[in-house]
């Protein structure tokens, strides 16, 4: 695979009550994350909070750093998943990218950790976090390429650029959500078609 | 002030050698968290790094969030005066944010640190880092709202989302040139010129 973040040092469990102490792991791993950062939370700590055996730890990771290559590889399962099943139902790259854009805001408003654990990971490893958006975004290169083909993205646009402008957009819109006390889902449509306008129209008069 | 960013926690030197080891210890801590993160260095670590006297740390900053406090308003401040000196002979709106984006993405290109340091304050403190994203934001509506009445900037886009969406460019882009090798000003000014054209234009094809 050559994918560090989908490397060999996790191992799933087989069985079922060994899935029950795994996700019970990870709860509390991403729960101490989340509470102290990744940088000052320790193994041992992520142990005795399980209270689990130190051997249990180690049948599953490497180490710290394996757990966290676990939960950064889920999360952008997680997402990604959100994303293509807000957007099965889309026919146009419009469509996509609005249905796209709301997903990921509500996958942030739900789960306000993955936000914290992926913008530290640029910390935990600079790799790690070069390798996610760099993914991210060939994927996404991929994808407007063939919006190009189709005649609805404009063909004149470095789609390498654009791609980073459609992350920014989508993470920095997400932040404005997580600032926010509540959120309703008129003010989440409002908010995406917002957004979707500028990228549609643009921001100046004409 | 009631800004917890610009609060009393830490000392400015009065004199030319106090200046001179505030910013030793300055530099010093800089090191450390870019090498290690903020949560994983020590108040006692910059001081032995440092070279200097516990006590002639504690005459400048309360502890080692002050410190952090204080280098987060600087970057702030350095950010603002590079887009500020960026943009000071543009005419339109349209040339305030595209010498706004290209000094903001040199900035970055020249200090990556001060990405992490503002991306990491998500983790140091939770209320800092909302603070310099909404103050930004506040800012930034502020000046949109003046070329919403000089007729520049459409008037039927909320522009608190329109804020968010041009940090998030800005942000990202800025990411997207932190991952090249290498980069000269044609690059600069093509990245630059391609993330304007679609705040401009948009992506889709009319």
């Amino acid at each position: 695979m050559g994918d560090k973040m989908d490397g060999m040092n996790y191992r799933l469990p087989k069985r079922r009550d060994g899935q029950k102490t795994f996700d019970h792991i990870i709860k509390t791993a991403k729960t101490l994350f989340s509470e102290k950062g990744y940088q000052a939370t320790s193994v041992n700590e992520i142990i005795s909070e399980s209270g689990i055996a130190t051997g249990t730890f180690y049948l599953y990771f490497d180490d710290k750093f394996a757990l966290y290559s676990y939960l950064l590889a889920s999360y952008r399962r997680g997402i990604r998943k959100a994303i293509s099943q807000g957007i099965k139902d889309a026919k146009t790259r419009y469509e996509k990218e609005r249905l796209g854009l709301r997903s990921f805001l509500k996958f942030a408003w739900e789960d306000p950790l993955a936000y914290r654990i992926i913008w530290e990971s640029m910390f935990a490893d600079k790799e790690l976090f070069q390798e996610y958006y760099k993914t991210f975004s060939r994927d996404y290169v991929r994808q407007l390429g063939y919006a190009v083909k189709t005649n609805e993205v404009r063909s004149d646009i470095d789609l390498e650029t654009l791609s980073y402008v459609l992350m920014g957009v989508s993470n920095f819109v997400g932040l404005q959500i997580l600032f926010k006390e509540t959120l309703t889902d008129e003010e989440l449509d409002y908010i995406t078609d917002q957004a979707m306008d500028v990228l549609t129209h643009g921001m100046f008069v004409k």
